[in-house]
């Protein structure tokens, strides 16, 4: 156990020094045991395991652009996101990893206790099993505080989903020591996910679905006031939006996603925009297998996520987005206010900007609750970091809202994470910053 | 408004003799507008709409049998299956509709308020828009009870699911009359449910949907009782299940869903058991359209549906069944106890036999709470009328249950059936008839 963020700050300069990496841009053709297949041009790894990139024409009257084809990450296998806590003197703490991942910005950020893909945990990689698994394998070893499958970023993988989970073993329970393992209070959590890129998009997902009575943030005792919205009217606006738009996917090959140009080192939209798939030779010392090749996503222009939120009898409400997106696996998800990961936001034509973007990037710096960069998982997109920010509704935020937008509470929020596909995973990673000491600032 | 189920019998014995139905099993090549397509000799309606009959090949780790083709029924779109009911003296009622489907067991049953595909109520096929559909589609006509969309039989329909939705209008609004509908309370609709084939699929499954604060039954003030197992942990079980068991299933020619054999006017399994897939000629005078073809499905075998219930610190607990079945949207739904719909469930070789099917068929007269037969939905599935039973658990029922067994207290149930795809439409549909009253018996 830690206690203050000065040893943590040693431990995590030593973790950064102590392994070496190094990452370089090839071309497709210096991938080994990856290539493009024979059938339909995708690319994929020899075993069929992992993952592989695919083109999809999609069909949606979502928005105003109505079908388009696209590169696409299909990773059909359900992996671990898993945390281990204990409780020591009253106080949750969990079990992170100093993990490697090779689109990370600077390498290292602190990852959940077992992040594992399926062939991964079932060694198809002939390298060794992730420390920690039979805990995750086997529940009777522990109490299960959190368990469920969330997604994945829809504009990106064809309905990927994660088994996020938490497990509690008794405080007496002593671990194997490791040097890349620390354990961290949420409070220590909290504090680092202020600073930019230091915990991974894999933590934050899995810390947000934790239900508030594990929490020990200092909350005030007091009544539960109404919502704005009931549960039901909440769920009956998701129904809806799942009925009125239309998603249709349809896997097509690779080489045929027009106008996406494949060259020998990278594929790209002539926009400019979106993202490009590249690869790339790793070298690390403290991963199970310590040299490989694989392809990334590499995104064109730096994101914004952001949440507006504002109070209603006294319970924190949150500007929920029902958003359609290619790789969804049910049509409509609950992203954030504004999420705008395609082009660059800063340059969007008036006609098109999102809802509420200006609202966000205008706002006063009284008004800004939380403001850092954070990035996206560094074992399939090479240094996403996205702008993620809390802006508190002015007092002339307007009532009238477009009909893909409900305010749901924080606690509404966290009832609708317990189950699969309902809250987007930029949602979620970034409802992971919420704090009563945040929000109440 | 009725008051006794005298009147009822003499209102639907009238809906019986004043119109007149006749339905002919015909050639597939006598279909209008329907047939085999050129590409994969899939039989479809020619503009594309309704639903299509396709083959699938299914691989699964859910069962013995591994991997099998079968056809199947695809119809993508979600359509409307409303209640509109409104309370009188205190006493929610419920507006139903005989309605005529070509499959029924004497053609008319009770079915809910609205009952249409999208390609009804954007009316491909050019009749009458169904009445009441604008109370549906706009919804702020009415407060909404129930709204979501709900799975159908994963057996049969590839991913297929509906929209159930209650809305209540004021007491003093007077809808248009029409000789076709009836308004009638939970209690009437329960005492109709102890008859055979009388309540439709459509309307059980809406009904049953209807959380515990709108019934009226009498239900005794208590203290809530905790349940055997914390929402967390069925939520828990759940996610492992969808881990662990994998369903990949991809489409494949009709004609070459091996060993399914098409013969002029059937589509059957060599070994007599599961479905055929027939051809029909409707002619009704009720309907938006007087006459027409359409494929259906016919069973082969009468099949059972049964719930083991017991009670746990005073609340009825149901014993439910975590089941892969190939057309499912995600991979697991909860199922009854017993579902067994695809042979003849009294002729089941030893090895064969579904977890607790003897119990259920041995049990005594007095452990029986409820038993009738019930019609799946008739205009998909000809005459299928499926076995309901619900059984009270002895006290020497096994303690120690298979892996995909949990017991689920009927207050989880109902939280759970506010969400997609977590209860199936076999369970749904015979917890519709559980009453506080039946459970007492």
């Amino acid at each position: 156990m830690i206690f203050n963020l000065g040893q943590f700050n040693l431990w995590f300069a030593d973790r950064m020094r102590c392994h070496s990496f190094d990452i370089q841009h090839i071309a497709f053709d210096k991938l080994e045991k990856w290539g493009f297949d024979d059938r339909f041009g995708n690319l994929r790894h020899t075993s069929g395991k992992f993952f592989s990139i695919e083109g999809i024409h999609v069909e949606t009257n979502s928005q105003s652009l109505t079908n388009w084809n696209q590169p696409i990450i299909n990773q059909p296998e359900v992996g671990f996101l898993g945390f281990i806590v204990k409780r020591v003197e009253g106080k949750l703490h969990f079990l992170m990893q100093a993990k490697m991942e090779p689109g990370n910005i600077s390498f290292i950020q602190l990852a959940p206790t077992l992040q594992a893909t399926r062939s991964n945990y079932t060694r198809v990689h002939q390298g060794a099993a992730p420390p920690f698994l039979e805990y995750f394998r086997d529940r009777r070893k522990a109490k299960v505080l959190v368990d469920s499958l969330q997604s994945e970023q829809g504009g990106r993988f064809l309905r990927k989903r994660n088994r996020n989970i938490i497990i509690e073993i008794p405080e007496d329970e002593i671990l194997p020591e490791s040097e890349d393992f620390i354990w961290l209070t949420l409070e220590q959590i909290h504090e680092l996910l202020r600073r930019d890129n230091v915990i991974n998009m894999d933590a934050r997902t899995v810390l947000s679905c934790l239900p508030p009575e594990f929490s020990d943030s200092v909350e005030p005792e007091k009544d539960e006031g109404a919502p704005m919205h009931s549960l039901r009217d909440i769920l009956s606006w998701f129904t809806e939006l799942k009925c009125k738009y239309d998603l249709s996917v349809r896997t097509i090959p690779l080489g045929e996603a027009d106008p996406w140009v494949i060259e020998p080192d990278r594929i790209f939209h002539p926009s400019g925009n979106f993202f490009e798939v590249i690869a790339v030779r790793v070298e690390a010392d403290n991963r199970e297998v310590r040299a490989w090749t694989q392809p990334l996503l590499k995104p064109c222009r730096e994101g914004i996520i952001a949440f507006v939120v504002k109070d209603y009898e006294g319970e924190p409400h949150f500007l929920m987005q029902g958003k359609v997106e290619a790789g969804n696996f049910d049509i409509v998800e609950m992203a954030p206010t504004v999420q705008c990961l395609t082009g660059d936001y800063r340059r969007v034509a008036d006609e098109d900007r999102p809802a509420f973007l200006d609202f966000v990037l205008d706002a006063t710096s009284e008004s800004v609750l939380f403001d850092s960069r954070q990035s996206e998982e560094g074992g399939r997109f090479y240094r996403e970091e996205n702008r993620n920010r809390i802006v508190r509704a002015s007092a002339d935020f307007p009532e009238m809202l477009p009909d893909n937008f409900i305010w749901v509470s924080l606690r509404q929020l966290k009832e609708l994470m317990r189950f699969n596909n309902v809250v987007n995973v930029q949602a979620r990673c970034l409802l992971c910053a919420v704090t009563p000491e945040l929000l109440a600032a």
